[in-house]
């Protein structure tokens, strides 16, 4: 079918709009049913993991910061790290996707290039979906994984005594957002990174397989994250500042804005680095920077400390409460 | 907790609201890991099946129409009916939930609640989801089954010298429709289908056992969706109009509107029926009705007939062309 890039999702049509979104989709042999059918069957053995995250514009992405690629990349990125989080290894995506009928074929074409481009970095085939009319574009991506026989890594494995250790970067995506907010566009590194999170596809599963008791992708900053951990585990987190490497880009927003750029590494968010906690040293994989150790819970207190004091920022993030600086308020 | 019901989930926050959802939720016990992780964990064997759908306020469901505990079964029972509809048995459920700030926090508890009903009838754990803030409400959900060694039955298995059944109603939730636009509340079996499709769990699995050659959940209207399988399957399929039964209440809309209700069975939407095609008359299961012949395609001519002739009406749905008759135009 000869469809224009300019032609609205109303003129497409549903099923011509999913033809175009599937067509040369390449599907691994794990794939036993692809698009098309009403459901779709992945083969794995013995259990799947499985998670669904919600991009909505206006509250995870804007489209005059996002090219709709960068919108799909990241859609797949930040629902793989999910799984990756559990040990696991992503290998299918379902994507649904609502979108005003007034929304030019193009944007979605090159979501659906984004989606293909970072499935493939990320070694997962785009199973099926749905597409449905809404006033503002919503994508739900649910991953499913396969454990390849290791456990499930959990929130509630870490002890004391145990080391905690970072794969990934923190702070870029909220310096990008700084850097957005204030009608700029570089750094350019940051930026990009606000716009796409680079990962690096296999930590989470390695890190299972070196015997990770805890582990989590940090999508909300670390402080609120590692918080999860702490409390799930029922103890206290201790990070050791000198630990953390401020990369040059976030020195300079930093100086720029008159801020301390470990606010941006302690509590930036949308990175999707993972942290995990191990039972020794020499159990941390290669490419995993440590960062502090777990400690028995003080007095009650569980939570997770700096160099032994509470960190003093707003170290969370609340999908309901608090307004993310990429939000468009309306 | 102490959360009052009318707070506002901007009052409540996302942390305690997805607690207040999960809470005294029971889990299968092929359930591994739970909502609260990353991802959760499904034991499954050999594959998985899995769909996805949204709900959209305003294009799938209304406020004003439906009350939250009936969109929550709604949307357990149109995904399952996807995963049924490939002779699985679905056991599991993601949801992802986007709302604005206002909403109160009833509506979302009686909306769990529907969930947590449906999916016991339907034997499908909640196994985790997402929340987050957005304009309109969109329920994302996706669902996962198993095949328990049984071949996928897919759209494109139909032969010519099959026979066609059905399982479930047709006619009535669209039957509810008209009533609700015209502002009437009865015949209320009518629009009660319009809010919650009454689903035969297990039927899917049944017919795949039986040896169903294709398979699809009618979603858009029978015409419509044999439509698929006719297309997928390079068949034509000969319904008999007489084969199908036309309910009393659905004879009152139709006389109160001086329409034909044959248009409501052939063409209305939202039931989530299967129909099926089996190898012969005695591989038909008890509690299916056969209605038609899958014949050679003829002259090229690919689709459904009624009685040997084309059904004069529109037999499809766009979800970007249509309105349906539930949508508030705005």
């Amino acid at each position: 079918m000869n469809l224009s890039r300019n032609a609205t999702l109303a003129e497409v049509g549903e099923f011509p709009l999913i033809a175009a979104i599937t067509q040369g989709l390449s599907l691994a042999s794990d794939v036993r049913v692809g698009p098309g059918d009403d459901a779709a069957v992945l083969a794995i053995e013995d259990a799947v993991a499985a998670s669904v995250d919600l991009l909505v514009e206006g509250v995870h992405f804007r489209r005059d910061w996002s090219e709709a690629r960068d919108v799909g990349r990241k859609a797949v990125a930040v629902n793989v790290a999910d799984i990756e989080a559990i040990g696991a290894r992503a290998t299918g995506l379902l994507v649904g996707l609502s979108a005003p009928p007034d929304l030019a074929l193009a944007w979605v074409l090159d979501f659906a290039d984004g989606l293909s481009d970072e499935g493939k970095a990320a070694g997962v085939s785009l199973l099926g979906g749905d597409v449905t009319r809404a006033r503002d574009i919503t994508i739900a991506v649910t991953a499913l994984g396969a454990l390849d026989g290791r456990r499930p890594v959990l929130r509630s494995g870490a002890h004391p005594g145990d080391v905690v250790a970072i794969s990934g970067r923190l702070g870029w995506a909220a310096g990008g957002l700084v850097v957005l907010g204030r009608g700029f566009r570089s750094p350019r590194v940051l930026v990009e990174a606000q716009r796409v999170p680079q990962l690096s596809y296999g930590a989470g599963a390695v890190a299972a397989q070196a015997g990770a008791t805890s582990m989590i992708d940090i999508s909300d900053g670390l402080l609120a994250d590692l918080g999860h951990v702490a409390q799930a585990s029922g103890v206290l987190i201790d990070l050791r500042q000198d630990a953390f490497d401020v990369a040059e880009p976030l020195q300079a927003v930093a100086a720029a804005t008159g801020s301390d750029p470990y606010t941006l590494v302690f509590t930036g968010g949308d990175d999707h680095a993972l942290a995990a906690t191990f039972p020794a040293l020499d159990a941390v994989p290669v490419g995993w920077r440590v960062v502090g150790r777990v400690e028995v819970a003080d007095h009650d207190h569980i939570g997770v400390l700096v160099d032994g004091k509470v960190w003093e920022s707003p170290a969370g993030y609340d999908h309901f409460r608090s307004a993310r600086a990429s939000e468009s308020r309306r």
